[in-house]
């Protein structure tokens, strides 16, 4: 283990800063997940348990999705980063950069405080003193469970719920490659626990609000097959006939990339007028990123976008152009199963 | 153990059964789904591999979802019970009674072979001269997998895909309270193994036909909500308009139930002119079995069904004051989490 070239994540470094902080400051990023939320209320209430008095934070508070998770009655409520003042350890969970906790960073109080940075993104930029990044962890809150191992600590059901939401969430309940047999055997033990994973993917998976489904719908309606591109529309008067928010258009592409033709999949959204965002997805083998970095966005092979300036009229053909290259290549080898 | 009222199911028999077998006839039911194609051809292909001259057969085939499956170019041909002529032994996997094999079932041929019954069905008849049922397994592949290891037989990837497919797809994609921890590792373990969970997920879960989808969402359309009853129907003028076929309906039940604002669900479905199909679904706490069985269909607390002859017209107010009884009454308790 020590010869490999990039070094193991720091835990003993996290655990030790954790061991000697009383008042630990805990946050997770703006316009949170369950990994970001399950791994900050696991570690807060695993702090608490150990007698600590950490205050936990997560700037955008909790989405009704999440209205389940044990530990939310501690989150801090209005907290004011001018209000951190014996706080004596900065722990910031899930988040990439400083920017994802949004308002929250303050270069005065972040150099004052050693700032413990727990991740597993590879993105990391290791903003911390104590960067403990591990991106083989395919979730935030499989990290906190390292931690909570590290201490000794007994995961009891409150915790383990927290956890597996984390885990449920960022796997998509289990169906992405970053499910190892470790997170597996990690769920199983989370289950142990106390853990109701079937109440938690009901949650989770089984709880959309009419008008979201109403949206869908609309949407739907739209879907047309270009060769081997699905691709819909979710126009700004389809949204405001319905009273659907901006971001309630977002779950239909579970459904849209379903379509068993298609191999690359466009979802076309206006935000606002003259401005439509790009939501690009595609099967294992067809790479999506190389055309939203053209136009100017951003993303991984199988799910990308951006957000271009001018009307659904012009940039769905300009878009649907671009993308045939992608679609009519034949699939590289992990077009397969594995 | 040996003081349960129950006995333990008689793995021991069906090994030696198995062991002793040289031609054994393995069949899975009719109208097979996931477990029971994954818990035929992961035995069979364990078989193969020691050796043996299984023959293996599926009534139905093989539907299009499972195309990826190993093994099923071993699967008989046209396979007529009056071609059993060598066979030795006969596995009947995943069925819960002799109807569920169909037309393959023959009393003569079945009076003349031991018949091995290897399932996981509360409602197993105990068919076989050898019944090996374990109702606390979540899945036919859970119990071959344990053959497997009483055999000491090694498993491959091709086997661990077949059996992972029959978890995945019994437990909803680990969505269930069948799944336990001891499910969990051993989904751990199947992917150790060389099983892709991933792409089995993208198979099962991310595969639907355009027509599909397009009936979804026709159906939606006619969505409505009635107190905490979210209800849709399907006519069979919409079917036609599609070309969609009959069974082409029922995914859109995982939108339907996932409406936030209910907790009891139906889907009216004209089968045919004067024919109506009732789906019944319920949130932990709502039990839609009985409205199911006075209206003389049957199934479980959460998912029932019943089939009820007249119009549409006159059917959907009728079993919606049935279920507003059900819908206005307070949770059971186990309408938690847990």
């Amino acid at each position: 283990m020590n010869s490999e070239i990039k070094p193991k994540p720091l835990a003993e470094a996290v655990l030790h800063a954790l061991g000697r902080s009383q008042n630990p400051f805990l946050i997770c990023h703006i316009d949170p997940d369950g990994d970001a939320l399950g791994s900050l209320l696991g570690l807060g209430l695993a702090l608490r348990k150990m007698g600590k008095n950490p205050t936990l934070v997560s700037p955008d508070g909790v989405p009704a999705i999440y209205d389940f998770l044990p530990g939310q009655e501690f989150l801090a409520k209005v907290p004011a980063v001018s209000r951190v003042t014996h706080e004596d350890l900065i722990v910031v969970l899930d988040s990439s950069d400083l920017k994802r906790i949004s308002s929250y960073y303050d270069a005065t109080l972040f150099a004052s405080r050693p700032v413990a940075n727990i991740d597993h993104h590879a993105t990391n930029t290791l903003f911390g003193n104590i960067n403990y990044v591990d991106t083989s962890a395919g979730a935030c809150a499989e990290i906190v469970c390292n931690l909570l191992d590290g201490m000794h600590e007994e995961i009891n059901p409150e915790i383990a719920t927290c956890l597996l939401t984390g885990i449920f969430t960022d796997t998509l309940g289990f169906r992405t490659t970053s499910t190892t047999p470790q997170m597996l055997q990690l769920a199983a033990r989370l289950v142990q626990h106390g853990a109701p994973l079937a109440g938690i993917a009901e949650k989770i998976d089984q709880r959309r609000s009419l008008v979201a489904i109403r949206l869908w719908t609309k949407i739907l309606e739209t879907l047309q097959l270009d060769g081997k591109i699905a691709w819909a529309q979710c126009d700004l008067a389809m949204r405001r006939s319905i009273g659907a928010s901006e971001d309630e258009s977002s779950g239909v592409l579970r459904t849209l990339t379903s379509v068993a033709e298609a191999s690359v999949f466009a979802l076309f959204t206006e935000r606002s007028p003259g401005r439509i965002d790009v939501s690009l997805r595609s099967r294992p083998g067809y790479n999506v990123s190389k055309v939203a970095f053209r136009l100017g966005g951003g993303g991984h092979p199988q799910a990308a976008g951006c957000s271009l300036e001018g009307e659904m009229a012009t940039i769905v053909p300009r878009v649907l152009s671009e993308l045939r290259i992608v679609a009519n290549n034949t699939p590289s080898p992990q077009g397969n199963m594995a």
